[in-house]
């Protein structure tokens, strides 16, 4: 089991207010630690380099890098295989998380962000960099619409955590029925949903809280007794019988290893 | 216990095609059955009548009145309580679900609709026509949103249907954060959020059956080990752990007074 740390936004963390999400960033990290700004997900990668470069100096950070890679040749190049190996944290921005695994996977990039992150180190994510995280992704589904088994299509991911599958943008985009479908095809699987400006940050891939503004959604297939899952009918709606779903808030926890929330109150108590 | 059938419908049900929800409504009273439109939620109430009426005579219903009220005196006219005392199935349109219990509560109209529903007639409606059925009624609260104990505003609903609360047009508007913010304020009331084109038919307030081309979403507060309902912190968001949610399609059914879900498959294997 690793040391390190896992920050996983649902995308549009708050950059002009609070940034607390942000700021757990850095505070993780300090502000003499080496952090890596990874756009590969993005088509507009350079301007969302500087933005967050821009975002993570003002807010302390010293030492910042924008790790881009636009064809997969440059996973292999040592000026920015170096980068990785020095570095105490990875940031993985928005955009398509296809992008990410398909560029990076089983690169030295790839096994020197897992190196990194064995060692101790932190890898954080939004949007598409949250998605990413998982053994296996959700690439795409249904928004504002319940799922169809046709609907839901999954891929291998990066690897940091495993056993759950996670989605961002999660109540602004409608999503429970894609993460739904996801979890049901093989309730192995832990369903996380994050909302905008919130994070789950992962600690040794034990247990994770909430920070920020929206709720984390949890959704456990363990108990399911019924599922009508199947490739003989496609368009058919996804049934499902007893999922057992937690909402989660600022503070909350949640023991992934037990799979049970804990409240801070109750935790206090 | 009522005699009756409920056709709760979750919007927009298909027009055009199969109408397979307004050919149950039809079956239900037969083709000489007497169906009145009550068109009281709509702020388009001539409009919305002659929709409805064109539609039920294409599909043979013979004996089809409209049922406007625009002021609460017109609930009290002889004519109209006449009109609903032959009626063999009410029909609620969409519109203000405030409208109708505002409008029609505690009326010879609304007396009149509880007799029948009591000697074995239908009552149907879509959106907010459906959303008005049981005692208790989600007025308003987030979409595409997780809920904070100030957004979910809830109000006497025509009650007749207990211990349940209803949400329409459910996927297509990410409504499951307000769903869940309503049965966590009471779990004694158990959550439908259903589909566009999709309904439940309840008969005898005992059981259900999904019909359509969407999802209903059950979501059982019983099992809710805890939630940070209060009214201390109106704008943080609402946790809750231990909710139990089922996702049905059509055909599948539901146990409304053991509090479980039943499918086509298993209920004839």
């Amino acid at each position: 089991m690793s040391k390190g740390k896992l920050i996983i936004i649902g995308g549009h963390e708050d950059k002009v207010g609070d940034e607390t999400i942000l700021k757990e960033v850095v505070n993780t990290i300090k502000k003499d630690g080496r952090l890596v700004i990874a756009t590969v997900a993005s088509t507009k990668a350079q301007e969302v380099g500087t933005e967050y470069t821009a975002l993570f100096k003002e807010l302390g950070v010293k030492n910042v890098a924008v790790l881009n890679i636009e064809i997969r040749e440059e996973a292999f190049d040592e000026a920015r295989v170096k980068l990785i190996d020095e570095a105490d944290a990875v940031f993985f921005t928005g955009g398509d998380q296809l992008r990410i695994t398909s560029q990076v996977g089983d690169t030295p990039i790839y096994r020197g962000m897992h190196a990194l992150y064995k060692r101790g180190g932190l890898i954080a994510g939004t949007s598409a960099g949250a998605a990413v995280m998982p053994h296996t992704m959700l690439i795409s589904g249904p928004s504002d619409e319940s799922s169809r088994m046709s609907a839901i299509e999954m891929a291998p991911g990066f690897a940091f955590i495993e056993n759950v599958v996670i989605d961002s943008h999660f109540a602004e985009r409608g999503r429970m029925g894609r993460l739904i479908g996801a979890v049901i095809q093989n309730p192995a699987n832990l369903g996380i949903g994050i909302d905008e400006d919130t994070a789950i940050v992962v600690e040794q891939g034990k247990r994770f809280r909430v920070i920020g503004s929206g709720a984390v959604y949890v959704l456990d297939g363990s108990t399911l007794t019924y599922s009508s899952v199947s490739e003989e009918q496609p368009e058919g709606i996804l049934s499902a019988f007893d999922l057992r779903l937690h909402v989660l808030g600022d503070g909350d926890q949640y023991n992934l290893l037990e799979r049970h929330p804990l409240t801070t109150e109750v935790s206090t108590a």
